[in-house]
Order: C-alpha cells, then sequence, then structure tokens
C-alpha cells in the first residue's frame, strides 16, 4: 500500500460523481463570445466556485468589466513551491448547430468520449484539477504544497478582465509554476508537455466600397468591388508557398533549434495518416518545414471566415457595399501582436486596391511563449504524467495560442506547465467537440500526483 | 392640321381620364413574389385585358402554372410589320412599408409625380402603349400595322410562365419587332432608347477544405486554408487592370463599334458625379475603355456575397471546412453563359491550389442582346420618341440583364427596341417609387407616333 491509496480509492470509487460533476458543468452554455449568454457565464463562474469552496479551499469571485475570475487557494506550505492552476469555464460558440449529432449542451457518452461544447476545452480538463485536489481534501491527507486556481471567463475571447486584472492581483496570484491542461496529448496513448506555444493577432478586415450595395447590371465593371478587392488584399499577404508578405513580419521570429527539430523527428510523425485524418488530399505548408514544425513553431496567416454581401438562397445580382473576413497570425516567440498589427496597417495600406477603403479592426493578441523543457517542474510533471498514465510523457510544443499565457509568465515571474490530457481530433472549437472518458479519470490521477512530485 | 391632329386632341381632351386609368391599376396590389396576393394578381390581368378588348383588340388571358399572360392584338395589315409589345403587371414587393410616405398602393401625385408601387414599373410605362393604341381606335384611325400585347405577371420574379409558354405560343407572338418601355431615359429632360443588354452568367463556388472545421492553432500553417484559396481563385479570375482571365472568354466578345464610342463620348458623361453619387474614392475598371463602356458594352466579373466560416460577432479561430462565393460574370453579345460556365471549370481545375476542391453551382443565365442602331425600326423609333418628348432620344445600351428578352428575341428572330420613359432616381425597387406625371403624357404621345413611323 502507497502513500497513495486513500486517494486512488476515494477516485475509484467517485468515477460516477466525477463524470456527473462534469456533466453538469457542460450543460451550462457559457459562450463567453454571445452576449446574450452573461446569466449563463454567472451560472457557470459561480458553479466552479461551489466546487472550490467544497473541496476546502479559501473561495472568491473577483469581479472585473466582464465575467468574473474565480480565485481559489489551499492553505501555504512554507518552504514549498506554490502552484497556480490556470483554466477557463467559458466555451466556443457551439455553431453550425446543425452539424452536431447531439445537443451541444446535452452532454453524453458516445464510443468512450464525453461529447459536448467544452468538455476537452476546457471544462474536462481544468475540472481534473479541482477534483484531484478535493481527492487529497476527502483522502484526508493535507497537499504537501499550497495549490491556487485561477478559472476564467474570457479565455476564448482574448481574457480581457484578466489582462486588465493582472498588475492588480499579481500579489495574489504569486507562484513557481503556474499548471494548465488546455492542450492535446501527442497522441493517443501518448501523453505529452508541451513547453511551447504559439502566440495570436487576431483581426477582422472589412473592405468598404459604394455608400449602398449596387445593382451589379447598371454597374459591374465601373467600380472597385469589394468582395474582389478583400480577396486580393488575403491573397497578398501569403504567398503561394506558406511566406506572409508583412514588412519585417519574420525579423523577431525565434529559430528552431536542431536538437528540437530532432526531437520531434524522433517522433515518428506520418504526414499522410494525418492528412487521411484530416480529410485533405494534400498537406501544404511553409517550404522548409515539416508539419510538426508548421503547426508548432512557425508563425503562419489564416482566414476564419468571410462575411458581406448576399447569402441566401439562389441568386442576388448586388456590388456588395462591403466585405470583410476574420483573420489572424498565429505567432512564435519572440514576435509581438502589437507589432504585427503595425506591419499589417502599413501593408494594407500599400496594398489596397482604387475605389475601396480598409478597416483593420483589432480582435485580440497574445505572445507566444517558450520554456525550458529540461527544468526541475518539468521532470517532477514528467514522473506524474508517466504515473497517471501508466507511460512516459513527450515534450513538444503547441500551435494554439493562450495569449494569456505569455502575460501571466511575465507579471509573475514563474515558469509554466502545460499538461494537455485532450487529443488532437477532439474538434475542440468544432462540432462534436469530445473528451476522452478514460483520460478525464486518467488526468485526474496524474494531477493528484503532480502536488507531490512538484513539492519535491 | 397634321394627320394627327385627331389624336393629339383626344390625348389632350383625355389626360384627367388617363391618369385616373393609371391609377386604378397602381391600386392593385399583384405583388407576383406574394403567394397570398393571388386574387389581385387575377384582378390586374384582368384589368389590363378589359383595357385592351375596351381599344378594340381581339384579347385573351393565356393561363399558366402561375399569374396568366395577357395577349391581345389589333388587326393585321398586310405588307406591314407587325409590333409586340411586351411589358408586365406584377409589381416589387413594397416593404419596407414605413419608409413610404404615402401608402404604396394608394397613388397620389406629389412633385409632379406619380407615387406608387408599380408607376414607373411597369404599370406606367406599359399603360401608355395601351393608351396610344386606344387613341387611334377613339380618333377613328385604322393602325398602319398590326399591334400585339404580351403582359405578363412574373417579370419580377423570373418569367417562368412565359418561359415555359414561348415555345407553345412563339406562333401567335410572331413580330417583326418587340417593343419594350420598362427601363430609363439617359437623364431627365433627354430620352434614350437602349439597343443594347448584357447577359449574365451566375454561379456559386464552394471550396472544400479539411472533413471539418479545424482549430487553427493547432493545424494553423499544415493545410490548405479554404478561405484562402477562394481569395486566390477569385484574385487570379479577373487581372487587378479588369482582364477577365478564364480561356477564351474573349474569343466570341462583339468589339465595340468606333461609332458606338463617338456616340457615347458625345453624352458628356461626368466619372466624377458619378463617383461622388456613389461614394467612392475612384472609378475602377478595364483598361482602354470608358466608364460607360465598362457599363454597357463590356464583360466583368463580380462578387456578390462571401460565404463560410465564423460570421459572427467577436473572434472564433477556426480554419473553416468550406468557404464559398456567389460570383457572376456579365457577358456581352455574342457570349454565351453555358459556354462561359465551361471555360469557368476549366479555369478553376488548373488554378486550384492542392489540398481543397471545388465545386463550381449553375445558379442562372441568359445571353445579352444588342440590336443595330442603324436599322430601319430604330430610325423610327427616334422619330417617335422625339415627337413625343420634343427632345432626340440618344442612343444607349444598358448593362444589366432582361433574360427573358433575349430568349423572346432569339425565339421570335426579331428585332427590339427598349424604349424607357422612366428616370434612374424614380426607386423602381424601393419605397415612394415614382413615375414623371409628364413623362407618362408624353410617352402615350411618342407611342402613339411609334405606330406610324414603324409602318414607313
Amino acid at each position: 500500500m502507497s502513500a497513495f491509496t486513500p486517494i486512488d480509492r476515494y477516485l475509484e470509487n467517485n468515477r460516477q460523481s466525477h463524470l456527473e460533476q462534469l456533466f453538469e458543468l457542460l450543460r451550462i452554455p457559457s459562450i463567453s463570445a454571445d452576449s446574450t449568454k452573461k446569466g449563463e457565464m454567472e451560472a457557470a463562474a459561480q458553479w466552479v466556485a461551489n466546487r472550490l469552496q467544497s473541496a476546502g479551499l479559501k473561495t472568491e469571485l473577483i469581479p472585473g468589466d466582464g465575467p468574473a475570475l474565480v480565485y481559489a487557494e489551499t492553505p501555504p506550505v512554507p518552504g514549498k513551491p506554490v502552484v497556480l492552476v490556470y483554466g477557463h469555464y467559458d466555451v466556443q460558440p457551439a455553431d453550425p448547430l446543425d452539424l452536431w449529432k447531439s445537443p451541444p449542451f446535452e452532454p453524453v457518452l458516445r464510443d468512450g468520449n464525453i461529447v459536448a461544447r467544452g468538455s476537452t476545452d476546457d471544462k474536462g480538463q481544468m475540472l481534473t484539477h479541482v477534483l484531484s485536489v478535493l481527492a487529497w481534501h476527502e483522502a484526508g491527507m493535507p497537499l504537501p504544497l499550497q495549490v491556487k486556481f485561477l478559472i476564467e471567463g474570457q479565455e476564448e475571447m482574448g481574457s480581457e478582465v484578466l489582462e486588465a486584472k493582472l498588475p492588480e492581483i499579481a500579489k495574489k496570484l504569486a507562484c513557481d509554476v503556474i499548471v494548465i491542461s488546455d492542450s492535446s496529448q501527442y497522441a493517443k496513448g501518448q501523453p505529452a508537455i508541451t513547453y511551447g506555444l504559439r502566440g495570436i493577432a487576431y483581426f477582422e478586415l472589412r473592405v468598404h466600397g459604394p455608400k449602398a450595395d449596387l445593382h451589379s447590371g447598371s454597374f459591374g465593371g465601373a467600380v472597385t468591388n469589394p468582395g474582389l478587392a478583400l480577396a486580393r488584399i488575403l491573397t497578398d499577404i501569403k504567398t503561394p508557398d506558406g511566406r506572409i508578405q508583412l514588412p519585417g513580419f519574420y525579423d523577431s521570429v525565434v529559430s528552431l533549434e536542431e536538437s528540437e527539430r530532432e526531437m520531434w523527428r524522433s517522433l515518428g510523425f506520418s504526414d499522410a495518416k494525418f492528412a487521411e485524418a484530416l480529410g485533405v488530399s494534400a498537406l501544404t505548408g511553409e517550404e522548409g518545414f515539416s508539419t510538426l514544425e508548421r503547426r508548432w513553431a512557425r508563425p503562419t496567416f489564416d482566414v476564419h471566415g468571410l462575411l458581406g454581401g448576399y447569402q441566401g438562397e439562389g441568386s442576388k445580382t448586388v456590388i456588395p457595399s462591403w466585405t470583410g473576413a476574420k483573420i489572424s497570425f498565429r505567432l512564435v516567440p519572440n514576435q509581438d501582436p502589437k507589432t504585427v498589427g503595425k506591419q499589417l496597417r502599413e501593408f494594407i495600406a500599400s496594398h489596397t486596391p482604387p475605389g475601396v477603403r480598409v478597416e483593420v479592426i483589432d480582435l485580440h493578441g497574445g505572445r507566444g511563449v517558450v520554456v525550458n523543457p529540461n527544468s526541475h517542474f518539468m521532470k517532477g510533471a514528467v514522473h506524474a504524467v508517466e504515473e497517471g498514465f501508466g507511460v512516459k510523457p513527450v515534450l513538444i510544443r503547441e500551435g494554439g495560442s493562450i495569449p494569456i499565457v505569455a502575460q501571466m509568465v511575465d507579471a509573475l515571474e514563474c515558469d509554466v506547465l502545460l499538461i494537455g490530457w485532450g487529443l488532437d481530433d477532439d474538434g475542440a472549437h468544432s462540432p462534436n467537440e469530445k473528451f476522452c472518458l478514460e483520460d478525464f479519470y486518467r488526468g485526474i490521477r496524474a494531477s493528484s500526483r503532480l502536488w507531490h512530485h512538484l513539492a519535491q
């Protein structure tokens, strides 16, 4: 019988209860981007706060100009490191709704997975840490270090409240290492610890043409079409071989280390299987880099949505007065989203066709982050994950962005551990988002070990 | 005393009666797109038929799968041309109702204009020809040629009944020239005869990428973005200087005659005023052509709407599974919309970036039409309009398409005269639609002369 037996017994006996708790949270449609969902956002924050309180933590809701931050802490343990668990209770919008096989906010088990909006991103992953702290508490064992929780409600739309509050609450959040589970394992059965994230600079472009929609018969051919002008600008931003054309865009990009490229080559990533899983006939991207390098450690440019003109059934012959696009650049250390915004405006000023005006709206931005893959905390995390999952984790980076992470690391001068329990095909922002049921349980178990190993 | 004195006297004595007749017809809300207005559609058809019958014409209602066609004819005149007047008794919906200063189906005179839905499009214009034939009849003068009328009830929604019936009734409609008053003068005080219309080939493009939306963080940089692929294809279709790149696109384009270019240059069109009216900082278009040439007589390519991806508030970081665009090519004689569809598919096959698939959906098409501006009929029409309006009409083309016109011209192998009595600012499809009262009377007078001049 190990020191962990009471905790493991508790976890074993409470599998059903833990799942029910997650289902409860998943039923709250806490979509931060939807301004009609304020009540649901409050309900989700309150739900998380109640959970933490019932696990014996000193808990509070920190109000701000937007969804409240949930903060909680266990008692300090002198001489031991302080861990801050960061997560979020907000979720992405669920549309297109007609592609969901079951309603996004009515969680179900299907093929061994928990299916619901927010299951993997991030309610299910975040809850593993709440439940592991609860397990120590219920097993009557004092935690070997202080654990703080900061669970916010705006991760999916730019963490504005947290960003604004950060200077004010930095002292409260003071810690040695931040722990975040909001990403993926390397593959099914192969857990990973992520030591780098990309940043992001997200914008909306609006191309304004004539002051009203025009009849394309009477006017077509004599005015710049805002739809074509937008297409030309988007096309100009990135070359067919994947190079971004903003002036100075690559100046501050940190190059990949040869040791990293070597480590990732050894992962045996299969382009063919990846393409097949995504349903594409070919992979494309920046010349001179492998698929993993393109996804994890190189900047890129994407269109997320196209706007404007007639979108109904059949045909309507208008020259739209305006069109638009949601776009973003994924950034790598040390690129700065504000600098990229300037570069974008400069580029557009010199690439706007005559007869239209282009508006650039900043939506959100965040720096990338990369930490030392050989740190003391990293080694502890490797042990914890191995004990939770039964497999030694590999060290990877992640292409996604958690913009607030870089800001917190800077503000709190701490380390960070990104330990994702998800899988690449979870569909984090897509219909039928899922989270593997057994990984939910393994995640709780790994988390329960983490407090021990980080305290060594 | 000219041969027209009895007609002119009749017209002078019946101004009030003619206006009251138009008001009667305008009071019938014959909105073809509104399925609750079947009774009103029948009432309008019957009203037109009664008018024609009372002018001594052999009249019938031709039933179809939708609103009936009103057909009428005067007696044949051997050795003289046959004229077919085409018009329509249906109107556009009247919403937004709150923008009307007076109810749309309660016609009033305001600032010298007849204000009501359908006043200019097309009840008022169409009625000028009915009333001029009535005038010859009432003046006791036999018409110098045979006049046929075809007044339909679906022009505002695609002329399906007429299109379906056309082969069956082509013999009945047989004529030398079609006369249509359903367009505008060149400017206030400057009547025009339109001798060309553009055609259209309208498509929807769908660019299909990954089988589901992907998280742009985890996947961005490794797959072709369907939004960027669409942008690249649209950009490739037309060069910045306005040339369409489909293979063979210009092969069948009929060049502008130097005499036409000269004629249009003499119209004194102001690019600056036009740009100001549209609210654009610059006019653009195919190099080597003037604005009027670009609008009336050169083919072009336009985007009408952009589809796909995230279109809501704020930001969502997806690589959309698909994107799309509503697009059309305006065609000039002798371009064929079916051929353009083939050329578009061929072009896209060789311009599709790797990793996506492009679907081309045909929405609708119609050929352009152009008639000889120096024809015998055209010369007759010029005389008639000059006598009706006191100003010699200019000869113009129109950039829009009336697909049924090209079909009738093809089916009946005849000429066509587009003689519009309206004005550009009549608001044909907008609130407070109007028709200048004096142009109504001038139109009747010009029409009364038309039968004489076409018979010469």
